[in-house]
């Protein structure tokens, strides 16, 4: 092991991403805790799993705050402790975060985190609306900053600074919908050409259709442990070895910068602190592809290149499936689709799939160690955890 | 000591409760924390705080989710990483419990708990239907069960099979006006007589006007370190010793009864046996009472009183001020107020105020132990936590 294993995942579960007509929050979290709880015949989820932590985003979708017993029910998990987490789209991987917390705390042996958002059921106007309020209300929701709004002042920023282009950020959504086509819970399986992206409207200049993330229906789950009692659930554990959480302010125009997210990189050098690894270590990584910019971003807020090169980066290959450093290979959040309260533990699952072989069409060989980027909002939030194959 | 110091209680703020008419969630929040950094000398707030956790129940009231970074914020700590926790009325209470957790995860040395809720700006029917989220939306809300009527069923239950008297609740009404009085930030400092309570308006048979806690504005900050540095901060810090956090169904028609509330026990029973304590060691305590009856219910849930005896426990002056046992000196959410998710902080800022001696005309004497027991929605979340004196 590279790192020190702070808590042990020993099995994952997650949704058919996608617009899941007639199905509710609570059923689709269902169906993702009996992936994880079939996958894992050893666990006896009433009698062992002893909290779940929630994250959920908006209590407007479905009408519903204080989701996390409404989830504990439906897992059959109840009386055990729940909790929900709540940092806009990183909401679950907030979750991860203090799931951790939870098992190095000592109070818990097990614990399930997961994540879950109902959205389709919605107009368009609405889910605009209720995703907005992840930004500052009074200085930005209020004069009409929606969010593709907001990321499109950084891919201005960053074309104008670097001299990252439209056709590069266009790679970004060719890439992850070639991978969703090998993931069959991925919300959106389809090829996009780079033709097809650039042509396709604008929804806030320069960001185009293609260029942004799914409004889908979908949970996420993960059963977390000790690492010393993990074996006793699992075979082939995967390690969570770092975690880091950064915060920045709210409004872009509090920002230092507009072509890097501060709040990711504290938590990737806080998480690799903690791992006792460098960017160089990572072997895969689910990053926030909420809008093609972000994921350039991400490239360099991770150190996975230089700053400003995320364009050269993208077209060199590297973060393809035959990449040396295979980046969404889930599909991401451009075709996997963007259930926003279950993005971070549905990254998780796709890391999880990874390590231990899962991966089917789109597994990676030999991959070892992997990470998983998640923002919340325009970035104000970033959670990034790193894991490693037990 | 008693407990095992889990972690020290080092300073707290609370800001005024009421109609804060002109200010937001924010503002108030700046507020509460300025009176806990005032407080305590030694702290440099943006050099020693390293994690926010916030609770909050309801984006709705101010449209606003993502709150964490902005009260991280107006706090004066960002980059410090930030999160929301919702449990409902029980937000801040889980707060806490997961600022502790994240204490004894040996990640951070410093953190700051709080909550906030910005209400009185909205109309009744908003307030009334946001705050029916945390009830079951197919089964409760969408059926027009609001909270007063959810706890009429519990108030009816217990008079039927206790022989509990509406005038034993009133009594609940009249102790915590009294001890709002003697409290400069209580939302009413008014004192109410049992005939005023008894002929008070009907909201929801048999819970009158003032059986009903009230709409406020406010909230609450405490910081919190590991035992070990709390020195560094003050010559009186208070230590948590234990933290019990339970779970039921959301939806009254599938609890096992209405007449005590399982996630109670469960929170009480794992907090003192964390803290080594019985009953019978609590000096004060301030209990969740939204509605009187929740707080004769809580006598019963936390042992103070035998199963039934809730309303001759109230009758024989025991949880007064002058009583053995006092309960709500601060005025409880029905005088104090009940601005949501401020409330579980609010009440460690009361039990902190009183263990170290600074709670005024309201001080109780000699008291080393307290409890903290906050409710989220109808029951199905309740958090516990036991203080000692250092």
């Amino acid at each position: 092991m590279k790192g020190k294993p702070l808590a042990a995942i020993v099995s994952a579960g997650l949704s058919k991403f996608g617009k899941r007509d007639g199905f509710s929050g609570r059923e689709l979290f269902a169906e993702a805790a009996l992936e994880a709880f079939s996958k894992c015949p050893n666990l006896e989820p009433k009698k062992d799993i002893e909290a779940l932590i929630i994250g959920n985003m908006s209590e407007s979708f479905e009408h519903q705050c204080h989701s996390a017993p409404i989830m504990a029910d439906w897992a059959g998990l109840i009386p055990a402790s729940a909790v929900r987490v709540e940092a806009a789209c990183a909401s679950s991987g907030a979750a991860i975060r203090y799931g951790l917390f939870a098992i190095l705390s000592g109070v818990y042996d097990v614990v399930m985190v997961g994540g879950f958002e109902k959205m389709t059921h919605r107009a368009t106007s609405e889910n605009t609306e209720y995703l907005a309020m992840a930004s500052d209300f009074p200085f930005e929701q209020w004069n009409g900053a929606t969010f593709p709004a907001l990321f499109a002042l950084m891919a201005t920023a960053h074309m104008d600074k670097y001299g990252t282009g439209e056709d590069q950020m266009a790679l970004v959504a060719v890439k992850n919908h070639h991978n969703g086509t090998l993931n069959p819970k991925a919300h959106m399986q389809r090829e996009v050409t780079v033709e097809q992206v650039m042509s396709s409207r604008v929804i806030a200049k320069p960001l185009k259709l293609y260029d942004c993330s799914l409004i889908s229906d979908g949970a996420s789950c993960a059963v977390l442990t000790k690492p010393e009692v993990a074996r006793k659930y699992t075979d082939s554990p995967v390690y969570i070895i770092g975690s880091g959480h950064g915060t920045d302010y709210i409004g872009l125009y509090e920002r230092e910068s507009l072509t890097s997210l501060r709040a990711a990189r504290i938590a990737a050098k806080e998480a690799y602190e903690m791992a006792g690894i460098s960017p160089q270590d990572v072997d895969i990584a689910e990053v926030h592809d909420c809008f093609t910019i972000a994921e350039i971003i991400a490239y360099e807020d991770l150190g996975f290149c230089g700053t400003g090169e995320g364009g050269k980066f993208i077209e060199s290959g590297a973060p393809t499936l035959n990449g040396y450093l295979p980046i969404n290979t889930s599909g991401g959040l451009k075709s996997k689709g963007h259930p926003v309260g279950a993005t971070g533990v549905a990254q998780l699952y796709e890391i999880f799939l990874q390590l231990t072989g899962q991966a089917e069409r789109r597994q990676v060989n030999g991959c070892e160690i992997g990470l998983s980027h998640n923002l919340g909002g325009s970035g104000a939030t970033c959670v990034v955890h790193i894991y490693q194959r037990g």
